[in-house]
């Protein structure tokens, strides 16, 4: 099947090579990573593959430059091990010194799926915002906001949503079409935020120059920025720096298509009961072994499509040569897929088992900090 | 020639019964208006002549209860009679004790027509809050507001801005076609914009309940109206209470066709040189009368398409049994042409020289006003 990545629809066998040449991206592995980003499993791993102009976000960590790194969350459903992806990175921006900005996606939810404001805040902040500071975000050094409730301190002009009514203005009806697939008011203004959620941190009084940002995006997520760089050349109001963005590889959901957050058998979620995650993963977990025992003994298994495999190399064994061991016993055939699974189960566990102790702290954190902003 | 009234286009000679049944307005003159309105030339004069919703004001008024009146202005060219009719009314509903909403659409005009922000902004203080001002509007008990700068004390979120987007979810492509021709992105914000506008003095912070607002508007104005009107009913995070509108009726430009900011001919404005203006008044307004004195004196002119009675009946002449004589002399012919424009001129010198004066003292109050709002 031909693969089809659009932000609409992911499908099929992914050629990541093939998708750096037909979106323009460039490959992560020309550029020469500082050994920091090398000690980092998604980018030591390829799993950060592609990126745009992300030269400008290396010259501004070697040079100590201030710099940004901007991400939105949508609040619905479980977070995953798919979010998990994108905090790992948040958090290592931070650590790096990024000026982090985390956007609730909330009027983005509500003008496509949800009018319930309150029941999408509250996933925001229980699901989201508590597993993003249980897995190391330092909310105080980090700009939270809602899309409908961007505030800032005292009587000043908000220049993030005067951005984005005026971004409207540069672009037309058609490229939202090649976009976003249908043309519709509500997403218009959905994506005009967008656009001002990563162009804004260049703004006064949000910063006080032009600074490079860095947006970390699922391939499929790529025409937004393609977009918001546009807007931001035609735009002359400002003087903006070009946005700097990095496409990690699509993570498999569990029975191997697309992790649905409708069907909780796609996905172990950071709150799911250690117990119950062990039982979805025997149960669910796609497997790239062989039909039978002595075929699996025999051929060998196919650890690039066997989702515990997969789990383990996104994040779940962060040592590179155990990896390395894993990957060539179940692709001789020493390995068993059974065994694959109890590998994972017991990193999954002990993973679940300490992140559902820091939520419980991280919840206190989150309350703290929410109060204090006023949210 | 069919009249043609949409936003966007106004011609031919309008039936405004007609227009009241093609649009589903009420007639005001249906309603018992307090003997204050009948004092102003125009309610007395039926130029504003139709509603949506008003009954809802005037109890508001009767009884003593918290009521708004909101209106925006674009901030092109000059500011002259047509713009004059509308704050006329703005002042009155001032008066009247109404909370004054004056929004700068500069998001609009940004949208629409010029990206040349400070432009706009100078326009809209020079010419429309300083004339606004010299007309007799008190900026301190009026909150004058820029789409693109629209500022709460404190931080406190910005439920105008959110409001925008959010009501995109409410309204389809079509719908904006049909109202505004085209669909594209800087038209759409724009007008959610506006809708917002219309809707956000009934949200707190503005207001602590939904309160009755009536827009003025042009008839031609009544889809933007209607379509805020929609919108409030269908967003169910709100309670709104539904918008009242009053509609008035066209003035016509001095050639007898429309007013155009490109063409100064077409119009007076508020600070054209007193003697200019007369010039305009006797080289270019359109007359009713005969081609030859003979024809005159015998057929009589026609003082309902003759523009210099039109400006002495939308204004100038504020005593009914002088206009009602000046329409029957110029009827029956005694009247000539010539004479009828200087009468006009009389009344504009000394209107524009006195206003002038104002101007001056506007000016102050208006620098210090925008001074300390920090606009």
């Amino acid at each position: 099947m031909a693969a089809t990545v659009t932000p609409w629809e992911v499908k099929g066998k992914i050629d990541y090579n093939k998708l750096i040449k037909n979106f323009g991206l460039k490959p992560l592995s020309k550029l020469k990573l500082p050994k920091i980003f090398m000690d980092h499993y998604l980018f030591r791993r390829n799993l950060v593959f592609a990126h745009r102009d992300f030269d400008k976000i290396l010259d501004a960590i070697k040079n100590k430059k201030e710099f940004a790194m901007m991400t939105g969350l949508m609040p619905s459903g479980k977070f995953h091990f798919g979010h998990k992806m994108v905090a790992d990175q948040v958090i290592f921006y931070q650590k790096l010194g990024a000026k982090i900005y985390l956007n609730v996606a909330d009027i983005e939810a509500y003008n496509s799926r949800s009018t319930n404001l309150k029941e999408l805040h509250k996933v925001a902040i229980e699901e989201y915002l508590t597993n993003y500071v249980a897995l190391g975000l330092d909310l105080n050094k980090c700009d939270f906001y809602f899309q409908s409730k961007r505030s800032i301190d005292g009587n000043k002009s908000n220049v993030y949503y005067s951005l984005a009514s005026m971004l409207g203005r540069h672009v037309t009806a058609n490229e939202f079409k090649s976009i976003y697939g249908a043309v519709d008011p509500g997403k218009m203004a959905a994506a005009l935020l967008q656009a001002a959620d990563m162009l804004h941190p260049q703004l006064y009084p949000f910063s006080k120059k032009a600074i490079p940002v860095v947006v970390p995006v699922g391939a499929d997520q790529d025409p937004h920025l393609r977009l918001a760089r546009d807007l931001a050349k035609r735009c002359k109001l400002y003087k903006f720096s070009t946005l700097s963005s990095t496409n990690h590889k699509f993570m498999f959901g569990l029975k191997g298509a697309k992790m649905s957050s409708s069907d909780p058998s796609s996905y172990i979620a950071l709150t799911d009961d250690p117990k119950d995650a062990a039982k979805k993963i025997k149960k669910y977990a796609f497997s790239g072994g062989k039909a039978t025992l002595e075929e699996h003994r025999k051929k060998g298994g196919n650890p690039d499509i066997d989702v515990s495999f997969q789990m383990l190399k996104f994040g779940m064994e962060t040592d590179d040569e155990k990896l390395q061991q894993i990957y060539d016993n179940y692709k001789s055939g020493k390995l068993l897929s059974g065994e694959m699974k109890q590998i994972l189960v017991e990193k999954i566990v002990t993973f679940l088992t300490e992140h559902q102790k820091k939520r419980t702290k991280a919840k206190i954190h989150v309350t703290k900090f929410l109060k204090q902003n006023g949210l």
